[in-house]
């Protein structure tokens, strides 16, 4: 970004309606049409009807705009885990916040599935997106542990939960019709007893 | 690594008697004393008392001392899960390879436990180790549907076993005293069927 450009930007500081969404709906797009790799910020600002400004007032870089959503979910998990009523077993704890969790990616289907699709493409994203799901598994155990959880229950459980999450939803992904993917997860947790039982 | 002593190796191409061993010791010592980041390669190769010229014979970089067993971890997980009798269950199957590999963690068990503190002292390379575990949960599902397995049963075995390689293998290693690895693992398996039944 050029010093005319900041100079510019910053006397316009106005501000933009849902620059978030369409910063992250262009740079989406952009991916899907020419690759990760290939776009640069530049692009995506262009894209939006922004500066390169706003998307750092957004974003640090191109690639958080795939995984800022981490956040918000762990939190989500998290909370779930924790407010569940007490006597509830530690896997259906975890079931109910991986459900909860896979009604948001059915409700952000469209961005669930080019999200994706750009994360697969790339290895390096694919590393990233494994850091991220065991980061959520570290912080489901450590909810359990919070409700009186041992180990290594409190890990088998939030480990068993993070299978269930990623095996379902690259099956449901790979599907082009209007599966139910939370359906699909207790499905898969069902599944896992079975399995594990041998 | 000078050109001078690139020479003065090529002059001295003489067979080191377990070259490779001696250079993981040395590798793995200097990384525990000072630190993965703080090593440098020809560290590694003088206190083996060998070339880099040597060291680059048997590793691309100082990363791979650490996980260049990761093929033939591979190798064995997914030969015995293919080798396993017929009619034997696919969480059975997965477990009898997990307990090989914890076998053989525990002859080495100075190393293992050598290797873990390095690891999780350095996120890099706490990373690879999660993308090197991936890599081998999906190889035991191929062997599992090669064995004619459907899918999710074929991922949620392998997902299964290797949460239970991992978080047996981190509680082992936090223990200073004899304990059983494969044993440990074989009471996670338990463990695991106990909490998936809630």
């Amino acid at each position: 970004m050029s010093v005319a450009a900041i100079k510019y930007d910053a006397g316009v500081s106005r501000w933009e309606p849902n620059a978030r969404g369409r910063l992250e709906q262009a740079a989406m797009d952009l991916y899907v049409e020419r690759g990760f790799e290939q776009t640069t910020v530049a692009e995506i600002a262009s894209r939006a009807g922004l500066t390169e400004r706003t998307f750092f007032r957004y974003f640090s870089d191109k690639r958080e705009v795939l995984f800022w959503g981490a956040a918000s979910l762990q939190e989500i998990l998290v909370n779930t885990i924790t407010d569940a009523p007490g006597g509830t077993s530690p896997i259906a704890a975890v079931a109910a916040a991986i459900e909860v969790a896979g009604t948001l990616f059915q409700e952000g289907r469209e961005r669930s599935r080019a999200r994706q699709a750009v994360i697969e493409a790339n290895p390096e994203l694919k590393e990233r997106e494994l850091i991220k799901l065991a980061a959520l598994a570290a912080a489901m155990a450590e909810a359990l542990r919070g409700r009186g959880v041992r180990d290594p229950v409190a890990s088998l459980a939030a480990e068993a939960g993070i299978a269930v999450l990623k095996i379902s939803f690259d099956e449901w992904v790979a599907i082009l019709g209007d599966d139910d993917l939370p359906q699909r997860m207790r499905a898969a947790f069902s599944e896992l007893r079975a399995v594990t039982a041998g």
